[in-house]
């Protein structure tokens, strides 16, 4: 427990602390409308980026710094360390919730039940962990990309060995998230799409990653895991298309194969803008459909094509997320995960720690920040200005179904010039956004 | 009627000729698998680029040469020398087919009377040209979206007279598509989006366009119009978040509001790659679904990103476009529609015919070799044998639905390092499509 | 001159003010580093932008309410009217300094004599009223991309009569802005760029852009013009390829045809993102070279790909920007122009006037947050100390260039693991910026 | 030598061959234009991605079946069984040249004296096979991205001990060039860039990195290597932004640096687009400044935004490559390097052949349709056309400098309505090109 004896507790020290390791926004216990920040910012560790991102890029080898790794430790060493460190790092950092893939915390062996075995002992430590420190599994989910195995897809693979395979590893996955009371369970397709469709059937391919979701149902009622499925849209990498491209391309897919009782989404602000789209509408296409359910706290590089996976600094973008969230009620079973992982040139420990306050910080801002403009009722006061049409007249008429084509042919030729539009007021509405933030 | 006196009716002259003025590939009366071209390829002209598009983009003016449209006459007379023309062009072309919105033929009026007389004028002339000539309606529609009326939406303007308006407007639009036997009447939502969050009740609006297309169909009903409907897909431009972003969000906007039977797709080229989809993606998504209804045949530039309406002269797009619509067994009601505009540099009346002839051509060319890679059943019989584990044993097993998690888990656990996969032969597939374009 | 009567005059009244007419953070008389905000900030009023630009765009017709402009007016009685709106506009705003196109001022003639003509006449306005205000001309420019002769590019036309129509037309539009006292005179080649290669020679074009580029610099000394020449990249639209591409481009053609020392750049931010870079990289690349001259504050919108000059909101940009002008040393001639349009749905005089507001608190906070950051110097000690190792030993070798190829291997052979790296620290350097803002 | 047993030598067998082992358009003898193919198209084989490219991506583990590598193998033994499969595979496909990165070719030591000893082993092996096939070195690199001491760059790393490294480095890498006979020696700066300007003093860094360069130059005099040195366009990847950026960014910086005498560009297609360029425009720009150097020929997905790698299939871009190196004169020192790697998918080493099966024949069927469009000469005769007008009167008074702004504002104001332009025959264009290609 001695690896980063040098970090201290992360306390809350204030806005005008020049500590790199204190909280200058992120005060766990003050209240914003009526429930503590921690409430309301169920922060979670990603384990894969925190704990095995080793800095290998596409033009690069490993560049991270970590001590507690040695070489002379085989896999299952290393994997047994790392869970202590990462439950210190969870305690200083006073964040309650982790995610995980199975092969993060656990190597695979040379057979699957040899794997299984690897899984059982780490979590077992994981468990005990949990136990001393009351830090709890906001997610679990399968790494079904990394191993050949998957070159060609997990469930959308044409070969049907690889689907039988992702079944069985998913199996697990819930099994130790159960074990776990993990409050959800992920799926992130990571090769779930296509790299041409020269070669691809895709009405096949959807099709089969449907019957896995419904055996995924299924199975979850067999053992009695009762913790939300999330679906992960993400656009594009590694394949050139994702199935899961958009919020609305998955609640089309969870609507068609009769899913969508059973799904929530959990939404990437990286993965929203890479697919065309600002985090806020991903949030708000979701959350209209009561599918909003977790979110990955990171964000991109607009000017850079690819996953960039930035711890989150922008506050534009946590005030709106944080926004979102409290329009929609707060999430449930979700929280914000940080599926962030340190610039390759960050390669110490310490900026592990720097780059998690810096994210706890930003949604800390954010959070107060967009909890004034709720209570403000802002925005929500303006909309109902602005749609006001639709609550007398015609425009009742309209929402109600009373009327059709021919009623309001009468009621334009009747009512000529009346189309008095009003201005849409979006710069004013962007500097009351600033004037919150610079106070 | 001499306004193309010049110009010839534009003959096949076969892939030697270095006539501008003569189809190199667009055989009409060639037999391709059993029916003749012009069966296989219901080419479209676009009134609206063709016959009204004048030059002006966002840094200048008119630069159009149309020798037609004199500065004296008003805009009625405009009109209606337009349609002679456009029959006219029609004709010398050989293209069967035409689409139009409501202000394209006609100019609107002090009131919407007025406006709805001076479209019965015009149609009076069309239905006159098009007894003569024996060319069809593909589809009509409506601009919502040009008149400043339109500047927050149309059925999802927070106005509910815009609304009425709109309902108005579409219902005449409607009348003079069926009066004209339109095989189809398509829905763009030109404004049907919002700029910014801030100001928009997303929900509200989108529930708002569903009654409107409800409406539509009632309507439809009503006066026996049983031409088909369609949704364009645009993902952005000219607003910032167009709500009909891609095939996949429309399809899951249908099924939501239960008009998945009553509409199909109209899929344009360069809405796709704006989108970031392919084309073929696009087709795909909606003719897995059987809601492939018609095309409309342009083409943009990957490294610009607005829509550039570019008339389409890549081969590799039409062959896909061409082998998507034969693998779905052709377009029904729909057909090929040229929403392309000839480049603000060829401005003379010359490059409007040229341009017809080389997206004809293109297409043209795409047919036939798309025709012969799907006679060959070069791609399909690779998808066969590269699926072939699901017609078998545990595949056969999944795709009944006879096995679930534990099934699963068995085999893997029984049948270790059996996932081997198979190459997917990219590079080879894309080199057989270009041994059938050089032939 | 009652147009903007119910318009007071902007006062500053605090971050707190809820009036949507008063300055929150523009406080022109504030001492910043030894200077007043107002010396800071040269503000700049785009004339077309704010008082030619109607709401057309490429899917709708005029949206703007400009109560000064009456249907029955004449180009030149509407010219004249709205020179004195924009001074009274100006006035009101405290704007200082404005920039116009000839073609935004006064309307075409039949003749470029009677085009000229009419520039004179309303020239004389604006002389009047920039004596009576004290407002002064940032920067004058000509309009080479509106009219139709300009199809094919001005300067860089394919056309030598379109050439020299250029050439008399920037001569016209110098010597008004000479005659103006403007401080600076700007290139913003609307067209000079291409469509496609296939029928362009860009070798010939671009010899002729510096041709022409080098008669205005001979013209300028004859008449004895000394404000400063402006070059503004932009990487696309209208052209598919601009040649002014973004800062490296456009210093690489001022070396190559030695017009270095005549011209600097005018850098506007959304044109800075559609290239594909940040505007802090463009501002950086002009400054390293001495070749800041002036700033288009705008900003666009990362997720679309046309020029949405939008009126600036977001503060990291306007803090980065205002951080590079201090670093450099201050804009000398330049100044901030709104090259900015209020969105289309803010189409009443009064958006005018918030979006405008909105601009200068934008960059007013901006330059507070700047200025504190570069008093207390957090980025460039870290800078200092990050470059250390090149003031001593093997690095100050290096740099002064006294070692070569083998001095360096013998180093490197000789000092074996040697290259220990520090962290970059990006994560850290970001939440000291939002330190900054949030305060 | 058994490796590639099953591959036979490929053979020219002409269009209609179904052989996947067999050129369709490359036939190394045929005479195009009074040379052969082969002196045409010189091809290169990167060593990087056909004999060390493992499959490894952001998300996944090695996929590459290679069975010339056995686990048992250490790293020299792996290094020295690639050296013989690699010229074995050059043999078969008669492919005549190679290049390589120093780390491709020897594995690292524990020291640079070790690793240089590595290199020394493997360039004699290379030296031998080179004798024996007459393959011959297109041009020799040096790998400055990989290693984590490259983590903040190379020649522009903040640390003067890597930049110490890096000339050493480069040295040997120079000496192993000029002893194998490179025609060419090639900077590509893998992270000579910045992911912020927070932390990065880029004037320094470019200094620098001109610093490295005259060093490079310098060494290439005293040990008298004569090949071509490259520079290697890419505008982003590894770091958000690399300062290679395109063609104008590097012309740019070798002339201000004074270097420009001494590079010429090696331009790669993924990196034209990547860019926003065409790769045409980024060859053109070259050629006009007399710098087209090589080419690196693979291709992007333009709805992709990171470096695919692809290898070359579209006929357009292989066609417009041709025809830009024909216009050029050819390519003298540089040939045609396939940059490009099989698909993940394409694991087999059979794809390894295919795959530049595909890429050869798709430069020779593109050269054989650039040539016969250069003999026509169709696009030559159409500029001749279209900027005719500089060829008398007033253009060459322009071109020839004999007139300024009041000669040509007198030429304007006594040519009223002269400029009368002419179509730019866009659409006409596109269609000769695809008659080209149709035949």
């Amino acid at each position: 427990m001695a690896y980063l004896y040098q970090i201290p507790k992360i306390q809350y020290e204030g806005s005008k602390s020049q500590n790199p390791f204190a909280f200058k926004y992120y005060n766990p216990n003050e209240l914003i409308l009526g429930k503590t920040m921690k409430e309301h910012l169920k922060f979670s560790m990603a384990y894969w980026h925190t704990f095995t991102y080793d800095g290998k890029d596409p033009f690069g080898k490993e560049v991270m710094v970590r001590p507690w790794e040695e070489q002379s430790m085989d896999s299952m060493e290393i994997a047994k360390v790392r869970v202590g460190v990462a439950f210190e790092f969870m305690e200083k950092m006073g964040i309650e919730y982790f995610c995980f893939h199975d092969r993060d915390i656990a190597p695979e062996g040379k057979t699957l039940e040899e794997t299984n075995r690897n899984l059982d002992v780490i979590v077992d430590l994981i468990e005990c962990e949990m136990k001393r420190t009351g830090i709890k599994l906001l997610w679990g989910t399968a790494n079904l990309f990394s191993n050949k195995r998957f070159v060609n897809g997990a469930a959308t693979s044409p070969n049907a060995d690889v689907f039988a395979y992702s079944a069985a590893q998913i199996k697990k996955a819930m099994e130790i998230t159960h074990r776990l009371n993990g409050a959800g369970y992920t799926f992130w397709g990571g090769r779930e799409g296509y790299e041409t469709l020269l070669n691809t059937d895709m009405k096949f391919e959807l099709d089969n990653f449907a019957r896995l979701l419904h055996m995924a149902v299924d199975y979850a009622k067999e053992i009695g895991f009762m913790g939300q499925f999330y679906i992960e849209p993400k656009p594009k990498e590694p394949t050139k298309h994702q199935y899961d491209f958009d919020s609305s391309t998955v609640i089309s897919f969870l609507r068609k194969y009769q899913l969508i009782d059973h799904f929530k989404l959990n939404i990437e602000t990286n993965h929203a803008t890479l697919s065309g789209h600002t985090m806020n509408h991903e949030l708000r296409i979701a959350a209209d459909e009561h599918l909003l359910g977790s979110v990955d706290a990171n964000q991109g590089d607009l000017l850079l094509g690819w996953d960039t996976d930035q711890f989150p600094t922008n506050l534009y973008d946590s005030i709106s997320i944080m926004y979102e969230i409290l329009r929609a009620g707060g999430l449930t079973s979700g929280g914000l995960n940080f599926d962030a992982k340190v610039r390759r040139s960050s390669f110490n420990p310490e900026d592990l720690v720097i780059a998690h306050i810096v994210g706890m910080d930003t949604y800390a801002a954010g959070l107060k920040i967009a909890a004034k403009l709720w209570e403000d009722q802002i925005l929500e006061k303006n909309l109902q200005k602005r749609y006001a049409s639709y609550q007398k007249g015609i425009g009742k008429s309209i929402v109600s179904g009373s009327v059709g084509f021919k009623e309001l042919e009468s009621y334009a030729m009747s009512h000529p010039n009346l189309e008095q539009n009003e201005t849409g007021k979006q710069e004013l509405l962007e500097s009351i956004i600033n004037q919150y933030i610079l106070g």
